[in-house]
């Protein structure tokens, strides 16, 4: 009963190909919610790890031209098995070869959820095949005022991929189709600690995992439950260090009981 | 005097070829208990950094085709001159490639000592060209209750390999060919942090260059100077990233009274 | 004003060509510092990822030959723009692949700042067609006593590179054509933590973008700022992994002020 509940009840066994940067981080943080994390990004290897796992989860934070291979081919398996697929398309827009990449991935894989910062989640918009790009125009951080046009702009990707779309900022939107929240959790602190996106992200695929019937609602406390655990930790911690390490003792320790308790969440239909 | 205090006198350097996601935590964990780590596997330099090397620690976590080459020729290397060579059969069984990868490494390289849990050791001795293979009826976790057959199976393949056989566990079992020894130390919370089997294959071959008179317990030692380093750690750990933390403090401060002190191991002839 | 101050008010982005190995800490250090670090080692991405960056890091540590061709032609592109360019020749002189790596970026690519113990800084030297080599009865590392041969060898591989010269160790020696500085902040217990010179090295191309105009006096800070961090960490650190946190912590939380108050530098005129 509960999201992190069940997590920790069904602990889902999930493959990452995964920026080496932050991996370490990603590894203890899916262990600490309750899920057990394995790492490949071989092609001889990758595809057929997914017959023994739940999820994937997809991070071009290092991508290189193997693993793009990896990636791809790992998730069309997932696809085929019907195993969750998380995108976090970090980096997105810095460089043509990315751009390149994510519109591939867009392409031939579909994902539950597609999670990054705006900037990130434009550029994904803008190369792939499946949406008509973004107004230049548009929003570069989604506050209390553009809300309405987040909204429209995630719904309208969310219809076009089938995807949950998560934007992170100083407010956190989670919208699909129909319904849109947006989370105040998490502390300025944690932009000073490199891989709290990449980490959720792997929170995220446990959690839709163990809550298949309320995929919106399983990515919501995903993102309440690290943004919270940095709250948490930011309350003793010393400086960016410890807060890393507070961070994941805060998740190792996360319950429903203090989501519920803790989360600042706003719910609208759209 | 003692297999620590040997450790920190004759400071060996230990490379690896090792998974990327637990990489940093091997290298400091082979700092804190007094030696030196190098991590090289791009095949022109790897098998030459044998030597000025004392010891080589394979571990097959992140393997690609590219390192894959480097393991087995730095493994040659290493055995040409003398030197120790650790395997530590990560994800062995988990996929064909993984099965076909443990197999050439079995074929062309000889270890010193082969450490894992008890699927993926019963996975490398099934696909072992040296040894026959493991009945599927067999023990899946080494207990008190079944000792005598995991001491059995494991001696088989020490003699089939000429390597002292660990295997990890909620008992650790660490076995050559008349001896057998088992170890409760450790705690279960560490097994929510990524790295420790892979921070342990180090200490291992810095603690077999510097007691090379007494490979078995070499190895028994080291893995009791982790374990018992998670279980000082846990009496203060508010989590499992500050336990993660603690785990290296307490190795780094680990000496071979407190081993004295706190190991719990039972010996057997076998 | 003031080097630190200069850092956290620009916020450079630094793109990294770095190992494996300690890349999370120097995410982690160069955030903790006030810049913002980007890690891309592909050849289709790791160029163009300078059009968005202020400068580039390449250290040498887990080179292969798949980023050696990427750290090639960043440093190019680095150099085209006018970006900072710092190296960290890691483990420079241990094989003659690293050997060749090194003669062909020194020979390709401008440096800002070359930054590596002695000895592989000797290796440079001896490799590099810039230089005349270094004699082998030269000082193995830099003391009190014999300081002017240092400041001499490195004073000519300034001039023949165009690039600040820092030598780490005991003693850390910082020159440039003209000038010398010395400083011996930093504690022993450093060196048991693994990346504390990588980290240094994103510190150093933060603090050059931040302050271009005292290039000498940039790299000394950034010397001085981790060293002192260090130092303030050991004064609470219960073990090497608990120092480790402690110093992203005092990075974190460093300021000119401090500086100011525990540097521990000599200057000299060469």
């Amino acid at each position: 009963m509960g999201f992190i509940n069940n997590i920790r009840e069904k602990s889902p066994l999930i493959h990452f190909i995964t920026n080496y940067v932050t991996v370490n981080d990603v590894a203890n943080a899916t262990l600490a919610i309750g899920a057990s994390p394995i790492m490949t990004d071989e092609i001889n290897d990758a595809p057929d790890m997914q017959n023994i796992c739940n999820a994937l989860v997809i991070n071009t934070g290092t991508l290189n031209k193997n693993t793009v291979v990896s990636m791809i081919e790992s998730g069309k398996r997932a696809n085929e098995l019907g195993h969750v697929v998380v995108l976090d398309p970090c980096g997105a827009g810095a460089t043509p070869y990315r751009n390149e990449v994510i519109k591939k991935l867009m392409d031939e894989i579909k994902f539950d959820c597609i999670k990054g910062n705006i900037s990130e989640i434009k550029a994904l918009a803008n190369v792939s095949s499946k949406t008509k790009g973004v107004d230049a125009s548009e929003a570069d951080q989604a506050t209390r005022k553009n809300l309405k046009d987040v909204f429209k702009f995630a719904k309208d990707l969310s219809k076009a991929t089938g995807a949950v779309i998560a934007i992170t900022g100083v407010i956190d939107v989670i919208v699909d189709k129909n319904t849109a929240y947006i989370t105040d959790n998490g502390c300025k602190e944690m932009r000073a600690i490199t891989g709290t996106g990449c980490m959720t992200a792997g929170v995220i695929a446990a959690s839709i995992v163990a809550n298949r019937d309320n995929r919106l609602e399983a990515v919501l406390n995903s993102i309440v439950a690290v943004g919270l655990s940095g709250e948490l930790a930011k309350e003793y911690a010393k400086g960016t260090g410890s807060l890393h390490i507070g961070l994941i003792d805060e998740l190792s320790n996360m319950t429903d009981e203090k989501i519920e308790k803790g989360a600042k969440v706003e719910k609208f239909e759209i």
